[in-house]
């Protein structure tokens, strides 16, 4: 696979050499990315082996999700905030429903069953059940105010963008401190020794996702145009489209792992990384709209996309919470996120998108 | 019971020469199913015994649905599509709520606490919040997409079909190859020897099928006036009433299989057949009203079905999860088809139940 | 903290010498509680202890919510039946939200796992979605049934009140008859000797209720005024300051058995709480209503209400059902109760709900 690196500085060319070339561009950038995350992943896997299991998926993610910040940050600084909110609402869809739906099919082929840390599963199932709660209700919140309620969306937001930051401090207390042993897994690499030095890993982890970074920057810069001649929707573009690739790293992680039979390094990156959206990233966007963004960006999201989380979050809890899974769980995870394709695809450009 | 039988010719002979008296055959239709149902479940029984019970219930719910199949096949033909989707309705909350109530509540009064394989109960819960998601997503389209969106609900449903009909067949492929030992039981009819031979259990379902499908078919056709001078609508009818009747097979079955403590093949039968109706009859009437119904039928469910199913999903997945039951599992999932069919019952027939 | 027990006398003779004087006959009876609270968590313990877990903790949810049910009366009579409404959802919310998740967190804190019946935990989180759902439906049936169907929410209302009292009743069955063994808790007091007589705890528990329900009572009356000068609206007022303050007592003896790893009778005060105020007094208050009341109460929540009772069941449910409990899903419970508490803070006084 490594002279799939060679796309790396042909994507880049292409960029500034031909940037009208949109549907090219876009290709080149896809097939770019594939290498970085499999190297992305080795990376990751040799600083698991050095700190657990649970540490190295949350790097994992943390890295992972580095390039959908940066990104979201673009599009904030110049006012883009539903195009903002979809990719939120796609990442973590996608993460747990494609990304995790794809391990637990992949590694439901190879064994039987697979299991995981039940308590570690349950309190990140119960997490992402919080974080649905705290997102779906801005919205119930903007159907039930009426016009009174509209200019008080911002300060709700805003408050529970905090708790939902404190939330998410909580959480690494918990699974780096108090009951980081939930997350280390069963056999935590013991045995495995590591292959690569500390500074290598780091530096590896380090280039691969920057270049996934600037990468994914040119392929979202050229996938609305490449899409749109394909009669795709701005919404079904943010959720389903940018959000598979802006999650291709964690993505070919996770079901390696998991075709490794280390399911919680699958679980950790896939719905660690939805966790780390929705409780980190979302709340950081709307502190930071305030200082960078033209004004305050709320959590209002469509009633498409609370739908869509919502039910997301309900069967992910329902096949993680009992700490092992099979082959049919995974289908069915796919099975939801095409079904939510679908529905995405079929629903026409809300007016109120543009709007908000 | 077995003079009870003798009810059978008796409908149906009151069918062809009393046609108006409404009321009457639907007495009398009731009661003939009831040994019908009898010699169904004995019939099932049986053949339980040689394949293990999760074969077995699949049987059951197989045949158990066979005549709900053919009542809505001619719903369909002419065009009937709400009393379609208030039937599959009402079967997908019945068996859940009812059937499974009822057995759980029998079993539990017998037995302290029941338990069963506690992964295929996971399995199919899960498939039914799969079914329940699925069965939302056109009537939240609906909301959602505006009058832009109608013309497209088709197509959407027809996509959402195939995605059902392929998670029905991972369903099969799960059940009865790869994971069989899930639904096969602890027991497994180990020490029960079969009596009747295969030849002569498999005679007596296909014909007692065959006779609650005639049987049913006439009980439909006179129960709408029988009980439209009762002062019910036609909502509560298609909902409570045909599925309550459509389902006294499952019903008598899955009872006697909860005293017997075989609770995988109780929820195999109660559950399974809701999993069915939801994947399989569901969506193929879906594409069948493309060949043999006057325009293609859409899976828009009008809100009040959707809220009903996705209430009964949500209890039966919480009770169903824990790998066993006990009596006042049984009552709650009662008191929910209760409180069910009392907002049915009251709630006026809307008119857009006509349209669709 | 006996010397607290003077305010007692001094919040009721405030009342009488300066009915104007809100916002300190609020404070002194606020404070005034605490004590009382503590003699009540103390006499139920000494019950406890001669009765098992279990049944301690329903003599303390039935005498904790004693208070409740006189004030709710006395707003009844008055045909206040959106403030007994808000004051019933702030009681349920509160107690599982806020009551259980401060016992969970308090109790997590000092062990780093706690353990708990999980059939007994998972039966209690079953009948509060059975709650849920019966108070969710007529909200729904307001919603669907249109303005044909108003006029028979009274009826749906009281049939539905009646499924509530029979689920109630078989709750009971349950807890105290059938199956009480799986809320006796491990430890069931055993080793632990009663100190007080019997005759002691009950005379302790019936007079420090009957003091709580007085200065509740009077601390009910002040808040509004108290509150109002604040800025805040009628539904905050009652989905949570009424709400918390009436169950102080409830919260006191539930982070106290926490703390004393006794996560059973916690639960059960929490939990038993919310289901007794969901199951029990909501129904009698619909029944009581057609007596004392100007004209029948219905059970149609706001949709706000609504919406924070499906949360707090959701999440709640999610906890409770492992059998486990950690100091981050307390927080986790407490920070959805933040964000409720948010949203009833920032939203409008609907004009419905002066209608209704």
């Amino acid at each position: 696979m490594t002279w799939l690196l060679l796309l790396v500085p042909v994507a880049i060319g292409l960029h500034f050499a031909m940037p009208g070339a949109y549907t090219l561009v876009f290709l080149v950038s896809c097939l770019a990315i594939v290498p970085l995350a499999g190297w992305l992943g080795r990376a990751t896997e040799e600083l698991a082996r050095r700190t657990g299991e649970g540490v190295g998926g949350l790097l994992n993610a943390t890295f992972g999700n580095a390039a959908e910040l940066i990104i979201a940050l673009a599009a904030l600084k110049e006012g883009l905030y539903p195009v903002v909110k979809a990719s939120l609402t796609g990442s973590i869809i996608g993460n747990v429903l494609l990304v995790f739906g794809a391990s637990v099919l992949a590694g439901g082929i190879k064994y039987k069953t697979q299991r995981f840390n039940v308590t570690g599963a349950r309190a990140q199932a119960t997490l992402l059940t919080l974080a649905a709660i705290a997102l779906v209700m801005p919205a119930g919140f903007h159907a039930l105010a009426g016009p009174q309620g509209f200019a008080r969306e911002d300060r709700l937001s805003f408050a529970i963008a905090l708790v939902l930051l404190a939330a998410y401090a909580a959480h690494l207390v918990f699974s780096l401190v108090t009951h980081k042993q939930l997350f280390a897994g069963d056999e935590g690499g013991a045995g495995h020794a590591p292959e690569w030095s500390l500074r290598k890993a780091l530096l590896v982890l380090a280039g691969s996702t920057a270049l996934i970074a600037w990468i994914s920057e040119i392929l979202v810069g050229s996938v609305e145009a490449a899409a749109a001649s394909l009669g795709m929707t701005r919404i079904f573009l943010g959720v389903v489209v940018v959000a598979i690739v802006g999650n291709a790293a964690e993505h070919s992680t996770a079901v390696i792992m998991a075709l490794k039979n280390r399911m919680e390094i699958s679980l950790g990156i896939a719905v660690g990384s939805s966790l780390q959206i929705a409780l980190f990233v979302a709340p950081l966007l709307v502190l930071a709209s305030r200082v960078i963004g033209p004004r305050p960006m709320d959590l209002v999201f469509t009633p498409a996309e609370v739908l869509a989380v919502f039910v997301a979050v309900l069967i992910t809890g329902q096949i993680a919470s009992d700490g092992e899974s099979n082959w049919l769980e995974g289908a069915q995870l796919l099975a939801v996120y095409l079904i939510l394709g679908i529905v995405f695809f079929f629903l026409p450009d809300a007016p109120e998108l543009a709007v908000r």
